[in-house]
């Protein structure tokens, strides 16, 4: 009698939680620093301090406005602040009225595909690809159009991209940093996609919103990010300070639509639309307020490019392949056995937990997170020698 | 091109917004003390002392630990306590499994309704409501059923009920103490309200869920609430700490599921899949742990009392009437001509800023909240005086 698809999502978890909570009762067995979960992307790096100094300073107001509601669309001085924030770092021209805040990048995915889609449209999206899009797309209606992987650099192939862009895209999500292979696409890549993406609007008669998923944006080891909505005007941002703060549990981020957008007033007030359809009220107050103070500032990330590199050799040594990252926190190598479920499982012998990369539309190849501690990986890689060994 | 319901919603905001946002406005044209701003229910009374002591708290915590995901159900811990509270209260049984941490009371509810409903079932609301009950009944798919209110005491009329509870009811959606009304439902209406539901239950052969919200549970002057699980067991409990801890912009509530109701494992496993169609992913971490501190405390209610007999008398006096509120922080006036959408927009004359009855489904009336300063009702009934001459 209960809406089955409902009963199935909430029984049938994520590959992802279930590992993650697999790794809370196995610790209450074998203790947490023998479990070496590098199952969930929850930043082990302690949010900078101008976060606890911001949470401190905003405590001294009146609670009844601190914790009070905003508009609906998020505090308007906040998004003022966000705006020239933005505006500062990627020499852009927003407003407040371009933003509007969410409760965190699900939220904000969640949002702008409800204000995009409608049924029978399709959303294209490149393997490996993060495994609740096709959750997000298919709640908004849509159908979520794979693009299958390149596996030797995970970049976009354009070839293979422009045979599945077909009249019925509605638009295309991408995610650089890429969640979850660390890959960067670089601005010649930008300049290519917005190429295709502007002949293929032009030549359907209408347009094919970009979707930038950017959580790991300011997370990077050197490479540079192209800032999206310069490349193509079409584009809405989806953004979250889970990752470049280390706030994950607090749900916080926006959903930007930028003037130059097609229909971008309609767009902007569908955002809001979407935002009342799905139970959103306005963004958690207090963060909001946190968010406005701390904006461009990132948790300590000379620890993750430490990890990656500890990490990338030590696979790299033990016999992995893998291509090496140049942002966010985590690697996607080869599995060492064609189907890397079983794999997955044969390293939970070791307490080692990763995730396999079916999830992620890509198989053969396992999520390996690291924004855990440095001493977790050191300890944990004699156990993925011994799992490797187990294949020589 | 773009999804016209979601523009929609976006561009016509609800009429509470719209005021709120006018207010806002007007405010910075003549002075915040000059705007009686009687729109929206964010309470002015602030948050008790254990919220701010609870955030320092937390705050001496690994912050890597007290802002990162928490299960998509909430904290173990803090359900667990929020559990025990509940059950020391009222007399209950829960444990932690029984509980889904929300976003508040709009996402409670979405959750709730989503879960329940499918396309076709009518879900049962009492005249006056909510107005985003329908913007959340509808997203679930399913059609609103209003039963007329009974004006003279806005309680339930349990013929009229009987009248529009049908075998396509999946769900009867009640707000006790009411907004807008005031009105708190007594133990013999849940007897009868339960005596109902399970009769047309066993007649229909399906169950009726109640869905109960309950963000003004703890907000009464009096009277005594019914704890709804004790008299009908395929209940439902929304809940938000939005109105009871003064944190309407923190966005934190929750969604119960008893162990009694029908299909109760299957019902749960359904909330947390709504939570992941909706694009939730765990209610905000830092006010999940000040939740679990501070659940069971309220706010200063003695305020909300005060300035309920203030404005009640004043109006009374000046010649409107009312049926007397026995929680919550609304009354529900008739309003002084028979369209209260004319009578508000007179009443802006004198920056009086009221609701119009006709948004919760009761023309003829006008809400007006009271969780303002006490003052700001002194320098307001004046004002209202002025307005009632009109019409004499």
């Amino acid at each position: 009698m209960l809406p089955q698809e409902m009963v199935d999502l909430g029984s049938r978890r994520s590959t992802i939680r279930e590992l993650f909570e697999y790794g809370k009762q196995r610790a209450a067995v074998v203790g947490p620093e023998n479990v070496y979960d590098f199952s969930i992307g929850n930043p082990n790096v302690p949010a900078p301090e101008c976060v606890t100094e911001s949470i401190y300073r905003h405590l001294g107001r009146d609670p009844a406005a601190l914790h009070g509601y905003t508009s609906a669309q998020g505090d308007y001085g906040v998004r003022k602040a966000l705006a020239e924030s933005l505006n500062r770092r990627f020499h852009q021209e927003f407003r407040a009225e371009n933003l509007y805040l969410t409760v965190g990048a699900a939220a904000s995915l969640s949002i702008a595909l409800h204000a995009i889609c409608e049924a029978g449209d399709e959303v294209v999206v490149f393997a490996p690809y993060f495994p609740e899009y096709s959750v997000f797309v298919s709640a908004a209606g849509a159908k979520l159009v794979e693009v299958p992987p390149r596996c030797e650099d995970f970049q976009i192939d354009f070839d293979v991209l422009a045979a599945h862009v077909t009249p019925k895209t509605r638009a295309v999500l991408i995610n650089s940093p890429n969640n979850p292979s660390g890959v960067v696409y670089s601005k010649e890549t930008a300049e290519k996609l917005a190429a295709l993406l502007k002949e293929r609007s032009a030549h359907y008669g209408h347009p094919i919103y970009l979707i930038s998923d950017e959580p790991y944006r300011e997370i990077v080891y050197g490479a540079e990010t192209p800032f999206w909505t310069s490349y193509y005007s079409d584009t809405v941002v989806c953004y979250s300070y889970s990752k470049s703060l280390s706030l994950p549990g607090e749900r916080i981020g926006y959903v930007l639509v930028p003037d130059g957008a097609a229909d971008s007033k309609d767009l902007y007030h569908a955002v809001c639309g979407a935002g009342r359809y799905l139970g959103y009220v306005c963004a958690p107050s207090l963060f909001q307020y946190v968010i406005a103070d701390c904006d461009g500032a990132t948790s300590d990330l000379s620890i993750y490019r430490r990890n990656r590199d500890l990490l990338y050799h030590g696979l790299v040594d033990a016999g992995f392949s893998c291509v090496k990252p140049e942002g966010a926190f985590y690697l996607f190598p080869r599995a060492l056995e064609a189907d890397a479920n079983g794999f997955c499982e044969r390293a939970k012998k070791y307490d080692l937990l990763i995730v396999p990369g079916d999830a992620f539309g890509c198989p053969g190849h396992v999520r390996i997170s690291y924004c855990v501690s440095t001493e977790q990986i050191e300890r944990a890689l004699p156990a993925f020698r011994k799992l490797a060994a187990e294949y020589r």
